[in-house]
């Protein structure tokens, strides 16, 4: 998404150890009408699929989340990283092992709003390594139901996640790819 | 907005301690299209104001906040509750007291994001006691931005938030003003 790498471009800070730092218009400031054209690409490139919901994972799933939501006319469930004091029902529960604090989190999804046999599109805001999508094919599975595809507004496509989703094979789209960072500038793969 | 408290009556639980759980459309699962409603009623009410930006909390806080920002064509920040280790900038802290754990808990902004003079609007999914509102109104004081209002998706009115934001001289509304629970029903401040 032309759009989108621009403004990676544009307004991304590339920091030490590989880290892309899009806090101006995705992770803490949000550029909504961005958000909506997300939401419409992943609308597009998952078009062949029938889609009952969308599961993401707070904070930043949120906002890509809810706008692909709106525009498939289908909820969205976004998995918490901490239980509720008000979340007293049955939940699903996965580890979510975080690398920059090398300890294991957890998310959890209540049970009652995934259903055996539902259709669900996995979004996320950034896959790395793809820990936070595999606590929600993890707990996809648990609820039994069908996973018809991660979509990734930004995939870091060189450390890992990215494949080890196709390697399940399940159909994955990044709206950004990145294969690399050269100098502190960001390198996409459909670059040369 | 009858809409949203038809919907409150609806899928609202009311638990022990006049607490109310909405985890089927706002707080767990999100109705993308009432939170878009939602949006479009908070532009509606505050149309009399030059609004700049939105600001929220994260995590419930950015659906809605996300679509009012996006009717309104302004960005949204997301006040975060704990320092992401990518954010190295300085930031702006304010302590949020949680009723339910009797902690105090920090949130915090990026100072880049909120500029001098700059006319926000805060936008929580429920205030009650309006913690979570007092930090952000602390934040935007420190950032010496403008507060044109205070838009609660869900209010307790009898809980003191609504009421702390008026005493401040802040414009509140709220989508559904609940002034008490009987009997385990919600009741409406526009209920006889």
């Amino acid at each position: 998404m032309k759009l989108l790498e621009d403004r990676i471009k544009k307004d991304g800070e590339v920091l030490d150890g590989d880290v892309l730092k899009i806090n101006s218009f995705l992770n803490h400031q949000v550029d909504p009408q961005l958000m909506m054209q997300c939401g419409e690409e992943f609308k597009r490139l998952f078009a062949d699929q029938k889609i009952d919901k969308v599961l993401t994972c707070e904070a930043s799933g949120i906002a890509p989340g809810v706008m692909t939501a709106y525009v498939l006319d289908v909820p969205m469930v976004f998995a918490r990283k901490k239980k509720p004091s008000t979340l007293n029902d049955a939940v699903y529960w996965a580890d979510v092992f975080s690398y920059t604090k090398k300890v294991n989190n957890k998310i959890c999804v209540e049970e009652k709003f995934l259903h055996k046999g539902e259709n669900l599109l996995i979004i996320d805001d950034f896959v790395a390594q793809g820990e936070a999508v595999k606590g929600m094919v993890n707990i996809a599975k648990q609820a039994e139901c069908n996973i018809v595809g991660v979509g990734a507004v930004v995939a870091k496509t060189f450390q890992g996640g990215s494949d080890w989703v196709k390697q399940h094979g399940l159909h994955f789209e990044a709206l950004a790819s990145i294969d690399s960072f050269k100098d502190g500038q960001v390198h996409f793969e459909n670059e040369n």
